[in-house]
């Protein structure tokens, strides 16, 4: 059902029946019932996007999130959701699966659908052109876990550098020395960290800094070659998992980084009949509802997801409502849960 | 930057520019050229939606699931999007908490947006209207997970029924009679099952009645009592798991309706400090990857819910590009898939 559908039963022309539908323009009140009529009768829908050009507001909030299957983004969602319903906003969510293009298309095709502000998790941190022109055509907009350099806009993410200190000791202070830290980063069985340009999402790059720097405090300087990428999927995980492991210098302990890592890291270590933490000790990022059900659970690194969620979309909407002042950067602090994952080395 | 700003800088009436950037009615080149330097110069973005109310497509398919937070709609989702993009559009989502009027209101949302279709797991089974408006304006419609008896119109589910059955004769086999029946449907503890009233959604019913055939079949015929609803947090799931087994007759065996509800039944039976499936054996709809982890893993309900999402998409696609003909009911078949979590009685 279309405005030309409804001019032609209204008998307007199609201009006279969008100003009328659209909300702006003068037309007289004969037409105008004449219009709205025909709308009812029809069934059409008035299109709040075409309303919106004129009142500048759709009530609407989109979300990028990196992997709608990862289940610490539709915890973030929810706490999105929550603050946005409590503001008077509705939510539209599209998924990157963390791929820059899939990213980009999901940014033209949220404010085509003339969001109102968008709330991104950008999958590549060195790309910004793409999110600049959202700012350019004056879409607020909120980055969520990561930050971008060379872009001054508000970003709200966790305190990834301290996690992965804390993380790190509470290993070392077990008597870890050899501690792996595994990524699902793209990268092939073995590659280890040597520069940044490896890990896009400055989220990882943050954890992987803050690792090296606590190793490094204690003495082990080639911490850098157990910094693992490509745990991609379950298959590449068993991979780098006993690549790891069959080396010169296998680890004592795992510190994953994520919790779809922590279970691939889990399952491989269960199909080489390793026992945690007798045999390795592990730490995931994230405190998922799989780390409290294993024999024994996991020690997990408990981020506040919802919380994150909740302030980005409670400062998107300060910035729709036409809040000013530069950019802010909020950083929330982790918490260590510690369970039976981590022992001392074998 | 709306089509008032556009309009103004290219000097021309806001009606003429609404036509040159909808793409609508006639206008001289000089005049289409001054609007759209002016709208690219200003940044305006062509709003696709404007642009669909003449071309009646704008390529974007709409989701709304149950529940974000649960494994079983985050894959249905991708399975959905893999669809969506090979046949050239883009998906996006909103969530209905399992709440009709938040359902409602993304139904809203959405066409407002201008989807050309959408997928919908329809929260209560017997409201239709909302869903009938949207047929009515001309929005193809699928349903998922779910069928609405009273609406002809498109369905792809699992075969749940015949799900419950297959689970139930499992644990038959094993020797068990006191099986109780958990699932998420608003309930107060110790609430059985006595009518489909209680039971809004169809899923969950035709589970229930597969699994009370199947427990008569075998002479057992109070089965509906240990049919428990209210399960729908941990502190409840508590609650519900502690009153069956404090009742005159303890289940020997549990079969969860989802997997949220199987993860909570199995962290209750861990505080009592039962052992799976020494004291108590448990068997879970969905394939969700907790199961796999705990010790032992558990016996599943493997729902095909990928597929399902595709076969959604496909259908929902084909009903956008004209295909005609009755609605369809697609039911997929559902596996059982053994692990350790379900032994002889006690």
């Amino acid at each position: 059902m279309t405005v030309a559908d409804v001019a032609r039963s209204a008998n307007v022309s199609k201009a006279t029946a969008a100003r009328v539908l659209g909300g702006y323009g003068t037309v007289s009140d004969k037409i105008r019932e004449q219009v709205t009529t025909a709308a009812s009768a029809l069934g059409y829908r008035p299109n709040e996007l075409a309303r919106s050009m004129t009142t500048g507001r759709s009530g609407t909030i989109g979300v990028i999130v990196g992997d709608i299957e990862n289940a610490f983004f539709s915890l973030a969602v929810r706490g999105i959701s929550d603050s946005a319903r409590n503001a008077g906003f509705n939510v539209i969510i599209a998924n990157s699966g963390e791929e820059l293009q899939a990213e980009k298309s999901a940014i033209d095709l949220l404010i085509g659908r003339r969001v109102d502000g968008l709330i991104v998790t950008p999958s590549d941190c060195r790309e910004s052109d793409h999110l600049s022109d959202a700012i350019r055509v004056g879409v607020p907009l909120i980055l969520f876990d990561r930050t971008i350099p060379a872009l001054q806009v508000d970003a709200v993410t966790g305190a990834d550098r301290e996690a992965a200190i804390a993380a790190t000791r509470h290993l070392q202070d077990f008597g870890h020395r050899q501690i792996a830290y595994i990524t699902a980063k793209e990268g092939a069985v073995g590659e280890f960290f040597t520069n940044e340009y490896q890990l896009p999402t400055s989220s990882v790059l943050g954890r992987v800094e803050g690792f090296l720097a606590t190793q490094s405090a204690n003495g082990v300087l080639d911490a850098h070659q157990l910094v693992r990428l490509g745990a991609t999927d379950q298959k590449h995980t068993d991979a780098v998992v006993s690549h790891l492991l069959n080396g010169s210098a296998p680890p004592t302990a795992i510190l994953a980084s994520d919790s779809l890592v922590g279970l691939q890291v889990l399952r491989s270590l269960h199909a080489l009949g390793m026992s945690v933490p007798e045999d390795i000790s592990i730490i995931s990022f994230f405190n998922a509802d799989w780390t409290t059900v294993t024999t024994p659970p996991i020690t997990v690194v408990d981020q506040p997801v919802y919380e994150m969620g909740r302030l980005a979309a409670e400062r998107l909407i300060a910035r729709i409502d036409g809040s000013g002042g530069p950019a802010e950067h909020t950083r929330l602090q982790t918490s260590l849960i510690s369970r039976g994952s981590v022992g001392r080395p074998k």
